[in-house]
Parts: C-alpha cells; sequence; structure tokens
C-alpha cells in the first residue's frame, strides 16, 4: 500500500496527534512530512489553492493516493471506515462521527484558555483573559464534557470499555488523548474530578498499554507536550 | 416516508438552522418539535442517557426512524447522502465535509464574538473582552474564512457558482446562512470588505432565490435573527 503523507506542524501534538493515534493505531506506514528536512513547504502547499485544487484551510491534512482530506474528524472518518477502526454499519458510523465532533468541541475549548481574544496575539498578551476562561473552563466545562462522555461508556452496551460497540475505534484514540491533555494542561483539576470518571481513566489507560500506541508513545515520533500546542501547562491558568 | 423530527432550540436560528435549510431544500417532512406546545421536554430527552442510549450532548439533533443524530455537520452528512445534497462518490463527499467542518469552525468563532469568556456567564458581564475579540474577529478572521471559501468557489472546475462539483449541495446552504449572519451581526465590515468576495455574494443570492428556500425565508417557519442566537448584532462590537 502506499503510504500515507500527514501535513502537520512539526513540533506539536495539536490537532494533528488525533490523526497521528489513529494511523500508529492502525500501523499503516505514514510520512509526518513536515518533521522531515524540506517537509514545510510541501505542507504550505497542502493549503494553497495555487497547488492543490482542494487546499485545506489548516493543518492537518492527509493524502492518501488521490486523496487530499482536511479537518480533523474528516481525516478520522475516513482512517475509521478504512481500517477498521470504526463500525460499519451506519448508526454506528454516525454515532463515531458525533462522539468525535463533541471531542472536536472541547479541543477548541481548551485551545481558547490560551488564547480567547486572538490567535493572532500571544498568550502573554491575553493572561487577563486566559484566566478568566481557564476559571470557567475548569469548573463549568470539563465536568460537562468529560462526564457527557463517561455517561457515553456507561451507555454503551458492547463488551469492553470502549465508547462504541465491543470493538475499539477512533474514538478511544481520541478520548485518551483528550484525558492525556486535560491532564497535562490541568493537572489540579483533574487530580480533584477524575474520581468521578473512572470509566473515562480506565479507557485512557487501556488505549496507552495497546501494543502499538505502547510503541508509539515511547518512541521519538510522540511529540511531548509543550507550550506551543492546544494543552499548554500555565500553573497561572488553574490558580 | 416518516417525517424527520428537529430538536432545537425553539426561539434562534442557531446551529439549527443549517439543518433546517437541508431539510427545506430537499422537500422533506419534519417537526421541529421544540417550537410545538410541550416540545421542550421531547428536546432535553433527546439528550438524556436514560432516555436515549445515544444522547447528543447538545441540539441540534435528528431523529430519523431509528436513527438519533447530534452535531450540526454529522446531520448534514446524513442528509446530504440521504436527498441528493452532497456527490455519491467518496472524494466529494468528504470534502462537502471538510467544508462544512471549516464553516462550523467560523461559526464558533463568530459565536465567541460575544461569548469570548463564558458560555454561563451574560453578554454584558463579558462585554469588554467581547470588544476585543470582535474586533480581532472582523479584522483577521472573516477576511481569512470568508478569503478562503471565495477561493473554494473559484477553483471548483464544475458548472454554475456552487462549492462543490456543478450541483447544490448542503454546503452551499451553509455558505449562504453564513453570509447572511455575519451581514446581520457585522454590517459595516461586511459591506467594506464583500467586493472582495463577489461569488460568495452570487451564492447568497442564488440559494435565496431557490423556490424552495425562498418558501422557507419568507414563511413564519424562518425565525428572524436577533440576539439570542450566534449572529448578534451588538453595534458596540463593531466600533
Amino acid at each position: 500500500m502506499e503510504p500515507y503523507t500527514l501535513y502537520y506542524w512539526p513540533t506539536i501534538q495539536g490537532r494533528g496527534e488525533f490523526v497521528r493515534l489513529a494511523l500508529e493505531e492502525a500501523g499503516v506506514p505514514y510520512r509526518d512530512v513536515a518533521r522531515a528536512p524540506k517537509g514545510m513547504p510541501q505542507l504550505e502547499a497542502s493549503l494553497d489553492f495555487r497547488c492543490e485544487p482542494l487546499a485545506a484551510f489548516a493543518p492537518p491534512v492527509l493524502r492518501a493516493g488521490e486523496l487530499l482530506i482536511g479537518q480533523t474528524t474528516n481525516i478520522l472518518l475516513f482512517l475509521g471506515a478504512r481500517h477498521g477502526l470504526a463500525p460499519r454499519n451506519e448508526k454506528g458510523r454516525l454515532w463515531c462521527n458525533q462522539l468525535q465532533l463533541t471531542i472536536a468541541d472541547i479541543v477548541a475549548e481548551a485551545h481558547d484558555t490560551h488564547h480567547p481574544i486572538s490567535v493572532n496575539s500571544y498568550y502573554e498578551e491575553q493572561k487577563k483573559e486566559a484566566k478568566a476562561r481557564a476559571r470557567d473552563f475548569c469548573a463549568a466545562r470539563i465536568p460537562k464534557f468529560l462526564g457527557y462522555f463517561e455517561n457515553v461508556l456507561a451507555a454503551n452496551p458492547g463488551r469492553g470499555n470502549f465508547a462504541v460497540g465491543s470493538k475499539l475505534t477512533y474514538v478511544d484514540l481520541s478520548l485518551f488523548q483528550l484525558v492525556a491533555g486535560l491532564r497535562y494542561a490541568f493537572p489540579k483539576t483533574m487530580a480533584r474530578l477524575e474520581p468521578q470518571w473512572p470509566r473515562l481513566a480506565a479507557l485512557h489507560d487501556e488505549v496507552a498499554a495497546r501494543p502499538n500506541i505502547a510503541a508509539y508513545l515511547k518512541s521519538k515520533r510522540r511529540i511531548s507536550f509543550n507550550e506551543e500546542g492546544i494543552f499548554r501547562r500555565y500553573p497561572e491558568l488553574e490558580k
């Protein structure tokens, strides 16, 4: 099979990480192109209508043969169907997509805790507003979203501790990443609240222990969380 | 055919409007259930795992026979395939979904111009921050997103002035709604900038003139823009 090409920022996990986790779990070859020498111009070309008739608005972008696919949940919809990371039936496929979109919503809100006013200004220029937004995020939004996902796990009649049915889907991989990211960014909040969500914590550990994911997390391919990504640890935002 | 049931807030266009437009263009019967007497408890039940095994995080939610579908772009993915409002081939279907996700991104940012800190507080409590966020939205984000969509229209090799291929898709309906909403919320900004995006303006007018959409826009089913929805006209945000 022709390897996939992933176009994403080379120094952060960001939204690209949800795609990387699906590719790693599926065990399919891919080139993380912007991390290689001279890769950035290729990333930029994927966003440029002079180079691509279906240019994307922003990374991540995945090239799969003739297809150029943008938007994280759209890439996962594609990979899920192609690599057995989503149910084959319409109901299960739509439910996976719905859950992934809800994950995307909290990921966007997590980003806005450090950039509540403008993505074009530095965090330091909007720190006061970031404190207010992060306070609301920790007090109201994390509990609302993670409580919802805990209910999703509890309501799933399938065997095992998966979000959808009795097999791992890309939604489980993304919930792992969400929990890991929130623990990194808001360790005190998560330590205090997480006992409410035992199924989510168990799912995080089960995903981390899967052979392909465990190997990935130990590899150099896994970029560390840092303060340029979506999940950033700024202790002053958690006071 | 059994009519669809739409669960959405009864007094606003909001995200539900993207679904309403698709249903109206397709000419399929639907019950906008929360606008009918005793409808609100049914909306609430669609979000409650005690009532629904696949409860949604938030409206809009669409019931289609055995299916209960949440998240706007997910509902449109379903309706597009079922009612000829998206291409049948994988490439076109993914491209539609990708564009709709990008529309969802600017819609979320439009919402945050009046709620940059917390959805749990009133606009009046975050007006100062809203002014800063709206300034950035009008100066940088509207041009970036609408410039992108103008390029999408320009790069489409299909006949006509559609976003995808040579036939109307749900993306065209959503671009109509986006332009209409931004004109409502930020009239001065749009009047100043819109000449840069002639294809988008033409698409807006073409969609508005389609028989089913024109009839809908004149009907009582179309809720007016107002200051409880996503696109709000607060003149102080546009100074």
